[in-house]
């Protein structure tokens, strides 16, 4: 069923023991299980009710999430989908339940590779001087996606390392390592856990990928199914020139955070191994390590997804943007993220990166966009951000349309002229819909513009000031309105003082997840025809205004 | 000086004989000085030509910045303001020095409170597998700003557990501890940290405060010296109302991050101890903790300046938002931060947390308001921020013109009537010169509308719509225009098609440091009399437009 409708795989079967024995040793929703990022929580759900239909619609519309959520089930105490949260709430509920008398258990579930995140760590220094009754289990399968980095993951492989590190050093009691596969192991641990004075850390070890002969040899590859490809054609586009550019950049270097397949790093690391960065699960240092790399002369790509690029926001601001050192940062699954839900969306990268200083902030129309982009950045001397998603694919007519003009920053592109509407879309998806947008416009008789507009920051101000002269504006963006493309292009618009009327779309949140984009765009009434007809509201409304009205002055200064 | 102009003194005291063992040990500008958080930089800057006049006016207009600014100083090889991310940076330089086949050392010197930030122990982790010459120095005066706190700092305790924890985990040679006021220590340890292969690890004990008796007495107290009190009104207002709610719920509890004095927490924290948590550096845990204390029934309140929020922007998304918990934040030091500088302005949480789901964000205009808004929030079931400034204190007379209508979300007041000018103000220093320059307009004969809009989500649209009526709506804000306030009324003016011309006033960015508010409003012609020739100036094309134009049509739905 994974491998059909897409999911982790390699995860869920290394922990299918470990979870019966939870079952068994707590009684649930009374105790609680919390487990980290819980994209291993398959067997779980299937032991709490979301069997059957409702699990043979894994990720799938009208069926159970990828991870953990409380709105799903009263036995998920916690949502998570981001890898590092669950020993901060773990600790915060367990505290809570002292202070009201409660009874229940809690119990935190952590893969060894949540060890690199900083967070986990924040709160496994707290925890001893605030409760006596934590238990947190170590699943440790020495993976985190790609075989676990960082030396806190290395500690465990002895035993007395681990057990100097959670006991002496912070406090807790440990039991184990123990084989996660055996009840007879895992069951009398449990027990003595659930009576311990003070918190207890559990070291259980795990194959990832147990009992599915493929997935135990060969574990990366099976971490997680995709009923889509792995890599989006923009990731392949990146690994492709990234590697073609480092043949001619020797300091050209590459950083990530657990993400070298998805991204598209893959083959620039199997290339240029020694001028490639893994930090594991730690934005934050990635980030900030990739502005030391570059004071010290370096020139660095730091790829991360949207979504947990969240997490290196003040590392962005601090240690690249006020410094204007010269990254550049690609942030793949930029717009929905499909299956993966509300988690996993990249729908505020925008809002977080464009209002600080010296930012450079693209989104190309295509993979060969992609290309020229990161051909662009190096020769910028500012931080440079590349959004890009996967709702979009080869598109051979448009890459047409948009030549191959050399581009330079805050160029957008007129893709089809018209007088009466404007569309300006951002990214890939949003152009192929403003195009045929356009399309039904002039079956109603009314000529749209649309502009490829490329970049949020900086806006070319220039096609803006052209295009405010239609009547009506539109902006098309995969991400939230608020504080996004469309509400930058409000402000602008009121700056240059333009009376042109403003209609902004993007995505409203949150939205779940679906078995596909397009499934989610129907959803939310973000098809063409939907976004058609919203346009076709406001654009008869404005009409009728203008020939109640007289002529709008024009307004510019 | 430092008692007059503002600064930090116990912790720059603390480090005077280990800053010259530094220099002494190393040649400058070749090899690299990179001080955590850099609050600690003061002899270093004295011995670097930041003398005599300069240092007089340290903090001031002028004068040297209070941390290290490669921007300032060759011998200041990175920005560092915010903590723990020096030896992420150093990291990063290290490598590009290895790779480029620099000679240079590089000396990252981190304090023991660093250590509870997770930013830290990711690149600690990494650093073993990366470089042979990389030298940390921890500073370890067991005090963050007040006593450090977390399992970590109090390992240092133990040279045992120093040396199993950086050594045998973490692959450092350690060497000390050693006294930080003995250069017969210092200075051969140094000579061979710099022979040694391998990173390597300098534990030295100093004293805060040192030298100083009445710093060494009470660091906490002599931490920092500031021209403005500690506390903000705002901070005290929060202090004095979290006592009397916390009386009558049982439930309430607060939590901050290493910012119990600034944030105003103190007064709970003595009347409360056991329900109040300083995390110390870790304002990612502080917020996902706070959101495992909300889940499991408590109501926390969270206290944790603007700048630093940054830090805890997916924790807030992620842990808070997602999930719709009821935790209630108050970011002090929203606005410009004065002597602190860049690093520390808290001009972008509106970009950075507005658009997350369930969010509601008010900015009150007196203490007596910000009261009144934790009464309210403690009534709402939803996330609930609270930023304010510290450029104003009492106002009687505003206070007054406010009134003491119970509020509700979203509710704006206007302060003043007015027909054609509408000016939209958030925040008191803001509301302040908004009236100031209705005052400065009535003399020109133009009526202006004050609105302290209070909320920034949500908006306040019955009254929006009315001052959309006027010709020109004036945004104030303390924070970027792009992707804040300002922006977030011109994408709401363009869903309501208002024809309502729109100026937006915030802050640009980087702005610097300066001696207090008013000089920096100076600076950046963000005073009553500079916004006022601005607005001049728009309404007076705007009135030719008309006059050329005709009326403008009311386009509203």
């Amino acid at each position: 069923m994974v491998e059909r409708n897409g999911g982790h795989l390699a995860s869920n079967l290394g922990i299918v023991e470990l979870t019966i024995a939870l079952h068994r040793s707590f009684s649930l929703p009374h105790d609680r299980l919390i487990f980290d990022v819980s994209h291993q929580c398959y067997a779980h759900k299937l032991l709490t009710g979301r069997d059957g239909m409702v699990f043979d619609r894994l990720r799938r519309e009208g069926g159970c999430a990828g991870f953990c959520d409380g709105a799903e089930c009263g036995s998920d105490p916690f949502l998570l989908g981001h890898a590092g949260t669950a020993l901060s709430a773990a600790l915060g509920m367990a505290v809570a339940r002292d202070r009201l008398g409660g009874r229940e258990q809690i119990v935190a579930i952590l893969g060894d590779g949540s060890l690199t995140c900083g967070l986990s760590l924040e709160a496994l220094q707290h925890v001893a001087s605030q409760t006596n009754r934590l238990i947190v289990v170590i699943n440790d399968n020495g993976q985190t996606i790609d075989p676990s980095v960082g030396s806190l993951a290395q500690l465990l492989a002895s035993p007395r390392g681990g057990r100097h590190f959670f006991c002496d050093v912070h406090g807790f009691n440990y039991l184990g390592p123990i084989d996660g596969h055996s009840f007879a192991e895992l069951i009398p641990t449990f027990a003595a856990a659930r009576h311990a004075s003070g918190p207890v850390l559990v070291h259980v070890r795990t194959v990832k990928g147990k009992g599915h002969p493929a997935a135990e040899a060969d574990p990366v590859r099976h971490h997680k199914f995709s009923p889509l490809p792995e890599q989006s054609p923009y990731a392949a586009a990146l690994g492709k020139t990234l590697c073609s550019q480092a043949e001619q950049l020797p300091n050209l270097v590459a950083v990530t955070a657990a993400m070298a397949g998805g991204t598209g790093l893959r083959p620039f690391a199997a290339r240029f191994p020694s001028r490639f960065f893994d930090v594991g699960i730690a934005e934050g240092h990635a980030v900030t390590f990739a502005a030391g790399l570059a004071r010290g002369g370096m020139r660095p790509v730091c790829a991360i997804y949207s979504s947990f690029f969240q997490r290196a926001v003040d590392n962005f601001f601090h240690d690249i943007c006020l410094q204007d050192l010269p990254v550049i940062f690609f942030l793949d699954n930029a717009g929905p993220a499909c299956g993966d839900g509300d988690t996993h969306h990249g729908l505020f990268d925008i809002a977080l990166t464009a209002a600080f200083p010296n930012v450079v902030l693209a989104q190309p129309a295509s993979p060969d966009e992609l290309s020229q982009l990161l051909g662009l950045a190096l020769q910028t001397p500012h931080p440079f951000l590349i959004r890009h998603g996967r709702n979009c694919g080869e598109n051979a007519p448009l890459v047409q349309a948009i030549g191959s003009r050399a581009l330079c920053p805050g160029m957008a592109t007129v893709l089809r002229q018209g007088r009466q509407i404007s569309l300006w879309a951002l990214g890939q998806r949003r152009v192929e819909q403003a195009l045929e947008i356009a399309t039904f416009l002039e079956k109603d008789g009314i000529g749209a513009e649309v502009v490829h507009a490329r970049f949020v920051r900086p806006l070319d101000r220039q096609q803006l000031q052209l295009s405010a002269g239609s009547g009506l504006l539109v902006t098309l963006e995969d991400h939230v309105v608020p504080h996004g493309f469309g509400s930058r292009i409000a402000l602008e618009l009121a700056a240059i003082g333009s009376p042109c009327r403003l209609l902004s779309i993007g995505w409203p949140f949150p939205i779940g997840f679906a078995e596909n984009f397009l499934a989610l765009e129907r959803r939310w009434q973000q098809t063409p025809r939907d976004i058609f007809r919203r346009i076709l509201q406001v654009h008869a409304t404005r009409a009728s205004q203008m020939n109640n009205g007289g002529e709008v002055p024009c307004r510019s200064e």
